[in-house]
């Protein structure tokens, strides 16, 4: 199954794609089930609600709706850095053998499926950089879950791409607010459910930008599994229904004999350089493409210009 | 005004404290006024509504609810490392003399005044230590905040106990996990306005484990002012109502001569063995108070034993 949360006139809705462009709004065939994905994947008979759902219609275009994140509301967002041997070799940085290398991220710094994802201002920060990555949406909690049991508490996984300001990340030693800029990093389109794809470790995650492929690698290439980093976080942390967990990042592919710009490191504004790296700018479209899982796409727009300005609470809005 | 926020028989509630251990619950006074306490203050005129509220009464006694934390569901819960000389010295780490040092929590982490801390299993952790800080809770969103406008965007002050298990957050350069294990931190007990202290860099944080006396700051001992904190966040974040921001924590008092327990570095289990520390254990009772803002304080049980558990649902009661 793909599962979407989805904004239509202001009111969010649960979709379930069919194929086709077409999709079937949970609400609208019954007015029982919640408009969030996370609560409804907290039902214990979701996936038997969403089949008998999903055959009494009505069909309905996905273009006429508004995707957002699959989930708006997670307990914690999770992610990890260097989970990738090839990452890992293009920034020289260290990192523990034995443990995920972990980090959060709140989600007001994601955005959904083809909403915009937005740079910074050039007086704040210019080297903003993709990051395609497997990302991981907890359907069952738990405690101590160990590595073979730990695909059970998955209700589905999605793309991120874990946008970043490497100016900012490079401030100090917590990366903090380099990785939580303000919706500099997205996530979706779909919860594909586990029985889509016969075993994640055989997909293939691909970044694009612009067209032109500047990421690309196996999962099975990734230092810690999905089931051992579960296996990690839960032995401090109660996974909840809804939690995301978002697996790193791959290096940077190298740039080919006619790729003047991923080729010219004068280009770039990170402390660490890389071939084949080039930052996010305004009129960007930015790619994530996982096999069997979907992509996820993202035009880039600048941000509004460094001034101060008082935003006025919109409570209802952010719930 | 001393605003908290409460559970009574399964319902949340606002509370103003009004002394002697009585308050009035705002719902009580004016049904139209919401029980959240993130809520109340995203109202512009929650200050005068407030004040009415308070003298409509009833009156009820303190020792009739339950705290909860002042902010039950931020967008993101902030957090500052290494942000006092003192305890710069005492770990022997580096940070920036130009940023703040960032990290996040995420708020399962964190209980409210007078509920349990709990200390990992010791199969798991036993560095399980305590962090009193001055905690910001954000009144008005904004970005690209100038310093001088910085505490017009503050709703009030309290109390947090940033509770840390170093093992874990020595695994890997972010601190992840170590910073963020289940109910391992407090916040509390109340949101005490910027008008009932003078100046808050005037104000004393005293942290104690069953009744000696573990930390003591001046609030000026910070790197890093609340002020230039919300500047720098808000270059790449959007502040909003309700944000929480922990400021850092103090060393620790190097012990008296007759403090055998705290001279005992045999006792310690992190990385980093600091004279003056006493790791939290089940049984203990840790308070963090501030002059003019309250006093958090937690008694810490012990987690249940390390072994598998499926976490239902509740959804009801994670929002």
């Amino acid at each position: 199954m793909r599962l979407f949360q989805f904004e239509r006139s202001g009111d969010v809705g649960v979709g379930v794609f069919i194929g086709d462009g077409k999709f079937i709004d949970v609400k609208r065939c019954d007015a029982n089930l919640p408009n969030n994905l996370k609560e409804l994947i907290s039902l214990s008979n979701w996936r038997a609600c969403l089949n008998d759902a999903a055959h009494k219609g009505p069909v309905e275009l996905i273009s006429t709706v508004n995707f957002l994140p699959p989930i708006l509301n997670p307990n914690a967002v999770w992610a990890l850095a260097l989970n990738f041997k090839t990452h890992i070799d293009e920034t020289g940085l260290q990192t523990s053998p034995h443990y995920p290398h972990v980090f959060m991220r709140h989600m007001g710094s994601l955005v959904g499926h083809q909403q915009s994802l937005i740079a910074p201002p050039e007086t704040i920060g210019r080297a903003f950089d993709y990051e395609g990555e497997l990302c991981v949406i907890v359907g069952k909690g738990g405690r101590h879950i160990p590595v073979e049991k730990a695909l059970n508490h998955v209700a589905g996984f999605t793309c991120c791409n874990e946008g970043s300001v490497r100016e900012f990340q490079a401030h100090n030693r917590q990366f903090g607010l380099g990785k939580n800029f303000e919706k500099s990093g997205s996530i979706g389109p779909y919860l594909v459910t586990p029985d889509e794809i016969s075993d994640y470790k055989n997909c293939e995650i691909i970044t694009r930008l612009n067209g032109v492929v500047r990421q690309q690698s196996k999962l099975s290439d990734m230092l810690f599994s999905v089931e051992k980093v579960i296996n990690y976080l839960s032995k401090g942390y109660e996974l909840r229904v809804g939690d995301i967990i978002m697996m790193g990042t791959p290096g940077a592919l190298p740039p080919s004999s006619e790729d003047d710009i991923g080729a010219d490191l004068s280009k770039q504004f990170g402390r660490i350089k890389v071939r084949g790296l080039v930052h996010m700018r305004p009129g960007d479209l930015c790619e994530v493409e996982i096999s069997s899982i979907g992509v996820l796409s993202n035009p880039i727009v600048a941000d509004e210009d460094e001034a101060y300005r008082v935003v006025e609470s919109d409570i209802c809005k952010a719930e």
